[in-house]
């Protein structure tokens, strides 16, 4: 399955197929007939699929590694010098490839490499959790963190193309699965009614697995329209923030080491909605049948923290500095909004 | 005097202009209406003019600055997260503005930190050294530097105004004098033989002053030129790197603590075009003609080095990694080309 992403000479191509990573060399090939790879990954995706993919691309390229630790903290700032010198060893020049194998945050931390490396150099985005697959890899949107935030320092910078392997997730932890589902089930809610209920009537993860091709396909043809219209993230790409605004500050709070971000979107997405409902924004019953789907995929509605707690970290969030807010909200399932307003939208004393 | 440079939803308009820097804050207006402003200097510069500036700025912005210690030092990718600090410290937000008040070394960091903080947000570059003027402040390439090497580290991003006060090079130390002059040597001699004429006739820095603003407005509006046809330095663009190849080499021969860019730049174009004329590729007399007026302007023609002991440095240039080498030669004054080639071209046992 393919999708054509329109962002005239920045334009690149999405397949999601199962089965995928066994040929990502023909892939790759189709756009790229340099001479050199870097496949940037971590230590644990690489354990999974590093050594098959180096054979693949060893057939047509001269490739190097940069292989990570996993977790968020390969995404500091600080490890850049050292991701920049490995790529200088290799004799990587500005024609060479990188291909970006793992998560969310190999793909944000390769992709801003690739942006910035020599004035920036061609990249794959080859995504493996279900969060990746179904968001960062798709949209150009590359980042690396500070100690002050997350994502402070980054470019838009799109890939020359996405390969999608659902087959992958099956060597995921549970956790990420939560992780993805909390970001699929977002755009059932705010762009597509018929895929929130055929995740409802699946049931669960393991239930959705024989449509896990056309679920993610769906999700990645939303993010593909709505980075059409907004490339630069200053209009319709908000939509996407849905349930953010609350998860960012959620994670903020427990500092990214309680909920992960697809729980904490989770608890974003229905706890908004019940506020809106509660303010008649948002068609009565909404928040309830989203509270029934993040549970019937093992996602929390809640966090346990009284809001007034919350507003410190919205403060520090990149998109409030103004203290004016652009909340997203649903008029009902399938039907999102932008909503111009500001912290005094969450009241003081009521627990999330 | 302005200047319009073309690049379709990037473009913006040069100001050249003796006085310019007393009204920065109208220029600005122009183009700026946000809340906040963060200028980042230098100690020299901003000693010189920061005072001025910020309360002019003040009258219709929020302001804050960042002072880095001059010197090429602070163009190191380890200064960046203390300036992002910065920024997120005086709540900077995506609709702000950095100006960059300095030579290359601030016009390159700022450059940078505009394209990565918060995913990119817009600058201005106030250039106060003739290099600077007729070159790094032109045509968005942005860098840092990494210990393995100068500028290796970058992104394509254009400024929303460039102003130029050539009344400010007053205060400029005569080697950074020498150092411009270089690469306004070099306009002359790939572009514009009428440019090369005039430089000849002045004589001298003191005598050139009269025209100091046409001779920049030249320089800059043949850069403008360049860069509208070659935004990304993969074709036309290349011209301006003449003289660069063994200038860099010489550079880093000496770990930059020798020759001066402009400098270094002078040798290379002297010696580039004495070989290429020995070759038959270059106007007899041409070598000679360039001679003359590199030392009427002070510039050195060569530095005692043989060229086996260059061509090491040659090979980790970024743009040589693979061993064949695109070198810019003249035809004749007024007159360049884009000439492949490889190390071979440079003799082991000459001297430059």
């Amino acid at each position: 399955m393919e999708l054509h992403v329109n962002l005239g000479k920045d334009s690149y191509q999405i397949v999601i197929e199962k089965g995928l990573m066994k040929r990502a060399a023909q892939e790759i090939r189709e756009i790229y007939q340099g001479r050199k790879i870097a496949v940037i990954s971590d230590d644990s995706v690489y354990g999974f699929y590093g050594e098959d993919l180096l054979k693949q691309l060893g057939e047509y390229w001269e490739c190097s590694t940069v292989i990570l630790p996993h977790g968020e903290a390969s995404k500091s700032i600080e490890v850049l010098p050292e991701v920049y010198k490995k790529l200088l060893d290799a004799g990587l020049s500005r024609s060479d490839l990188i291909v970006a194998l793992g998560g969310g945050v190999v793909g944000d931390l390769a992709g801003f490499v690739a942006a910035t490396y020599l004035r920036g150099i061609p990249f794959v985005q080859i995504p493996t959790s279900l969060l990746a697959q179904v968001d960062s890899s798709v949209g150009g949107k590359v980042a690396v963190d500070l100690k002050e935030g997350k994502n402070l320092v980054g470019a838009f910078y799109q890939p020359k193309k996405v390969l999608i392997d659902p087959d992958v997730l099956a060597t995921l932890p549970e956790r990420y699965v939560h992780d993805g589902m909390g970001e699929v089930i977002k755009y059932g809610c705010i762009k597509d009614a018929d895929l929130f209920h055929l995740l409802k009537e699946a049931g669960d993860f393991e239930g959705l697995n024989a449509h896990l091709t056309e679920v993610i396909m769906r999700c990645v043809d939303i993010k593909r329209q709505v980075v059409e219209e907004d490339q630069f993230d200053t209009g319709e790409r908000m939509l996407l923030n849905f349930g953010h605004t609350l998860a960012h500050a959620v994670e903020q709070k427990f500092a990214y080491e309680r909920e992960s971000h697809g729980e904490a979107v989770a608890i974003g997405m229905y706890q908004i909605t019940r506020m809106s409902e509660e303010k008649g924004l948002t068609k009565e019953g909404t928040a309830e049948e989203i509270r029934e789907i993040l549970e019937s995929y093992g996602l929390p509605i809640s966090c346990g923290v009284q809001l007034s707690k919350l507003k410190e970290a919205m403060k520090r969030d990149k998109k409030n500095f103004k203290n004016s807010l652009r909340l997203i909200l649903l008029k009902q399932i399938g039907e999102s909004m932008i909503y111009p307003s500001d912290l005094s939208f969450f009241e003081d004393d009521q627990m999330v």
